[in-house]
């Protein structure tokens, strides 16, 4: 669920003017949003490099790099994480069937195919920037949104 | 979790010889699994058209068709089902930012490219089918799985 919301707030910092900010009670207003769990959220996206945050009255969050640099993976990942949902368990040198440990030095194929899907996937999302998103909006979107995130369009 | 274990039974499956079977108790041994729990996973992938369950003394599960037509695909979505992990709740309609019905008769693009990279993640598990896994095993492994799987190799 907080994916969605924190793609969409990226995608929204990403139509302010150079410099501007919103703040975390903004961005949950903007999309009616609870602002504590979306706060926390926010730094997660800090920390991942993809925001910066800046304190003071005016204080609040921005693009920490230029759009184009911004991939959706890289805000995916910072709000779930980098590790494949795929568990690899190593049933192979379990029970009545236990391959010996010698046998398996490399990884399971099975493990390897689910790692090439995880690869196809973060691929993907690799390839769209927050520029891209922007890119596809309709021109009358960024004036919108940052007059009614901000105030100020 | 299950996954896992499902992945590896239909694989083991795939190197009986034709017309043999194993149970969800000599599955369960092989691995070392719930066999309770497996038995009801295993359901779940002749119910989706993988596997075929017999009934009897000698009853089991086996392949429902030619491993070459069974892909890891199919087996992970009759385990885990077809929906994509990435939830859209168009979070765009809510909120100081809502977006009137009429501006959102086609897909967000956000949801849009979340939708294109689950496609990536299926279409590269559509690629491989139970016989890719077979054909990359050793020649030993298949009279070893029989043997040690249902006692006759």
């Amino acid at each position: 669920m907080s994916t969605e919301w924190l793609l969409h707030c990226a995608a929204s910092l990403a139509q302010l003017e150079a410099g501007a900010t919103a703040s975390a009670a903004q961005l949950a207003q903007y999309f009616d949003l609870p602002a504590a769990y979306l706060a926390k959220q926010l730094q997660a996206l800090v920390k991942a490099g993809a925001l910066a945050a800046t304190t003071g009255p005016r204080g609040g969050f921005r693009l920490a790099r230029p759009a184009s640099e911004i991939t959706l993976l890289q805000i995916v990942e910072a709000v779930d994480g980098t590790s494949s949902p795929y568990e690899c368990r190593e049933i192979r040198q379990r029970g009545r069937g236990a391959l010996p440990a010698e046998e398996c030095r490399t990884p399971c194929i099975l493990a390897e195919k689910m790692a090439e899907a995880h690869e196809a996937w973060r691929n993907s999302l690799a390839t769209t920037s927050l520029a891209d998103i922007i890119a596809a909006l309709p021109p009358s979107a960024p004036p919108r949104t940052r007059l009614r995130l901000t105030g100020s369009s």
